[in-house]
């Protein structure tokens, strides 16, 4: 079944799945879950022996240590993987919610609940633990998947992708519930994106190169998981011990991911006292520093000069774009101009400087004296998410159970007419 | 300015628009919303004798009655088209609302709160008031918009944006928040569906061939205001008096809208009974029916045979499909295959049987001893719409105020940083 490459027979099982799903009780699909953890677990030498053969090829392709290890299920991230399908399992089931419910002058009673979206299709890139957690989330919400993973980590996803098959008939659900797109063929994307009539939504999380592809290609609703170009701005009115603490972590603590921070830009009535403790502050922790020329001036021969590329950049490294703005206006315009309105912040002890901010800013997550690295699912309180959104459309930021939903009207009559 | 053809530098200045509409306060707003009504009126000999060209086109061109009907803007319709605008001004402004409001154990405060989506293009045919009620709709909610109405209509359309910008730039905000494309060349519809960095969302409301053009085309998010292939199923236990009564009204009080009936449904169990009585009711009514091969024994000689191809199709017309089901589980698998997923409903006194009836079907609203025609934003309570979504994922069913809406994260530290 996994190894199918037919790609639209694959999308209308997937379909004739999700109409089991979305009626069957939260506690079956809870205990779908549980028979999909039990599958991980019995199923573990098969999967780790497939993913040795995804590793042995990535080595003799020359791969770097980040990318074999983000490629890599060691016994902790296996460990993690099994445990994050149980802590899906804990967390309370949005379906059925009733979001709105009201009877009307003529006596309908109209209520509004929350239903599964259908199906889903994600393509995704390297890490294979994201199979398992997506269609976890993705089933719990009810939902069908059809799974696109990274080239490189295709042994490891199809044997993950039959375990949790194996898990969803040992339940007694439909196996076509998870489907996984088994050919490493770039034209595969293409074809998931023309599946309109079977996928009601496409989760691409990924690079340039993916996120062009899907959005000139896709014909159903796609909802992108991009970059994060996300910035600080330091108020005159900051406290500098605490901005530089934040600045660190921001840069500093993962600097791969979508949420850490890619530009600051600092007031020009604190350049000269900030500017240069900022500077070799970040420079100590290995942090390369791309600024304007009031930033060269006053940081030090160390500091590059950033060139008009450098300001919409997401390095997704040790690289750190600084410059000098006039004031909080010429800050948010920089922002909007060249970030990804991912994650923006500002630091100040002047509460009137972020209500401004928080008003003038349009970003998915804006922050007042708090790192960015915090716009993400678990840290917001909403468990478990299938990443960050950085589309307006149905879901902004952080993305978990709830955003993996839809909604219908029932209406309740007694043979009420339109007059 | 509304006479621009430039379709990316117009997309362009409704996003420069959209910044500043985002800052200012409802307050502002309405009172933009109260110099377009008072535009409107002042502008009215204008905006009659644009529509009067357009008219004077459409019948050299020999359209019909009820085409001409909808491109007319009489006395009546004009004033429904101000006084549209003045109830919106009453409605409620769903901006800032909170919708989430949380402090974590590590301190941090988060709020989710209701923000504009920023530019919003629209693509509709025919009706000229529709320029109006739609840019008055998305400015309430604090969105810029991109019209793109039918040709035929294009002097009026062009008289009414002329209003609409004359009351934006009488209120202090910028005019290019309503942007009407002026050319009635199809290509535009194309390179609007390129804007993907100054345009948010694509809505296009029409028939099969703008829809399949949006869609192939548009690197943006798009809500589809489709079609309606809406069923009534009538269960055994249905009260035929009822029964009778809903169908007529959902099939005949306005059949050439979205929400009218275009497929019955019967069950085999009183097919004989209740079939001969609807099929003679409505035929009386002058509804033409399409019946499989017991339609056409038990409802008389006038039923015609229905192909397969009447199943799915949308009359907007006095005609109906009509065809004998076994069972619920039958009228659902029916209902799925053919329709549209836009408004369903049950006719039974049995709740059990309604209760299946909800949790088996997925559409935008289901109706259970109601009419299909309720879906719609008014009938729900929700003040003005924009149309009924065909989609599942933003808005579904009847989009109002709250689905012109996205949100942001605002998120409130005092030096939290990520472990």
């Amino acid at each position: 079944m996994n190894a199918a490459t037919d790609i639209p027979s694959l999308c209308r099982a997937a379909r004739a799945a999700s109409r089991e799903l979305a009626r069957v009780s939260v506690a079956q699909l809870n205990s779908a879950l549980e028979q999909i953890a039990q599958a991980l677990e019995a199923n573990k030498a098969e999967i780790v022996a497939a993913n040795a053969k995804d590793l042995a090829t990535a080595k003799s392709k020359g791969l770097t240590g980040a990318m074999l290890q983000r490629l890599e299920l060691n016994d902790k991230v296996y460990q993690q993987m099994v445990d994050g399908v149980r802590q899906i399992i804990a967390l309370p089931c949005p379906l059925g919610e009733i979001l709105f419910d009201r009877t009307r002058p003529n006596g309908l009673e109209i209520q509004k609940i929350r239903v599964p979206i259908g199906v889903i299709g994600i393509i995704y890139e390297s890490r294979p633990n994201v199979t398992v957690d997506a269609a976890a989330l993705c089933l719990k919400a009810g939902n069908a998947v059809v799974l696109r993973g990274g080239s490189e980590a295709i042994h490891s996803n199809l044997a993950l992708a039959t375990a949790l098959q194996k898990g969803l008939a040992a339940a007694g659900l439909p196996a076509a519930s998870v489907q996984l797109i088994a050919t490493t063929d770039r034209d595969a994307i293409t074809t998931l994106c023309q599946q309109s009539d079977t996928v009601d939504l496409l989760i691409p999380r990924g690079g340039y190169g993916l996120i062009k592809t899907v959005t000139e290609n896709a014909r159903m609703p796609v909802i992108k998981h991009f970059n994060g170009i996300c910035h600080f701005y330091v108020h005159p009115k900051a406290n500098f011990d605490m901005a530089e603490k934040i600045i660190l972590n921001a840069k500093c603590q993962k600097p791969g991911v979508c949420n850490a921070l890619e530009a600051l830009l600092v007031d020009a009535t604190i350049a000269e006292t900030f500017l240069p403790r900022i500077v070799a502050t970040l420079q100590k922790n290995g942090v390369e520093i791309r600024g304007d020329a009031t930033v060269q001036k006053l940081g030090g021969a160390a500091v590059k000069l950033a060139t008009e590329a450098d300001w919409g950049t997401e390095y997704l490294d040790l690289i750190l774009s600084v410059k000098v703005v006039a004031n909080l206006t010429e800050a948010v315009a920089h922002m909007d101009k060249y970030g990804s309105h991912h994650s923006d912040g500002i630091i100040t002890d002047d509460d009137a400087a972020a209500a401004d901010f928080f008003r003038m800013m349009d970003s998915a997550a804006l922050f007042w004296n708090a790192s960015t690295r915090f716009n993400d699912g678990f840290e917001f309180g909403f468990g478990a998410e299938i990443g960050i959104s950085t589309d307006k459309i149905h879901a902004r930021g952080p993305m978990g159970l709830e955003e993996l939903t839809s909604y219908k009207y029932l209406v309740r009559g007694n043979g009420q007419v339109r007059a």
